[in-house]
């Protein structure tokens, strides 16, 4: 069912010196920079694999405010990785079995993510503790 | 310098209770099941992507007691997701420059890993409050 991580989202204060800690240090690259504000970020996508398949990224995410989800994360935990995201091929399909596997969805219809993707988010109480995210890419034919 | 995310390393109570869910829940795979003394932990690889290129691994992490790496991050933060690893093609190049660029790290030369990998860990706070490894996989060829 999950074909790869997808990314693992970091909660970071400052984007913009986060950003520039992963390309100096680790040389990873930017390939996408948006802003969500139903989600209550601003995120950067950075690139980790070279290869076009297996692709993962780096997910640096900033609050646009406390009272967001990622804003309470950091008042809570401080800085640090905030979620996984697993790729899937069929999103819809995943969600239904994993659903009906007893995990309770955080979204029980895709939403719209980063890149154009579908996203959906499964309750971290019933994975383990870990906030666990779907990610079905988009199209790229 | 990165060449894929190796994999995601998650703490759990009970290792034989998560290998079951991630088996149940998202159809992974254990590849590897290992225990490391030197570390204080017992550990299964469960194999996220089916492709050779860019496999990514899911790594349950059970402590081997209480006064233990994974024990402390458990008491303290409960189950959730412990550290990030990402491949590397040489370690101990990316170890000098990582180091040159002015990030501690915990272990200045690399130590045996799961599935006879190399592995080194760098200080989670000059790494945004992400403990961080970097992973050489052993030679397959």
């Amino acid at each position: 069912m999950l074909t790869r991580i997808d990314h693992v989202g970091i909660a970071c204060r400052d984007l913009d010196r986060a950003i520039s800690f992963y390309e100096s240090t680790f040389g990873l690259a930017v390939v996408s920079r948006e802003r969500h504000e139903d989600q209550g970020v601003t995120e950067a996508m950075l690139r980790v694999a070279d290869a076009p398949v297996g692709t993962s990224y780096v997910q640096l995410l900033e609050p646009l405010g406390p009272d967001t989800p990622v804003g309470r994360f950091l008042a809570r935990r401080g800085e640090g990785v905030h979620h996984v995201g697993y790729g899937v091929t069929d999103i819809t399909a995943a969600l239904e079995a994993i659903g009906a596997a007893g995990v309770r969805l955080i979204d029980s219809r895709p939403r719209h993510g980063s890149m154009g993707a579908s996203i959906a988010f499964l309750h971290p109480k019933d994975v383990g503790g870990v906030l666990t995210e779907l990610v079905q890419a988009a199209e790229t034919g």
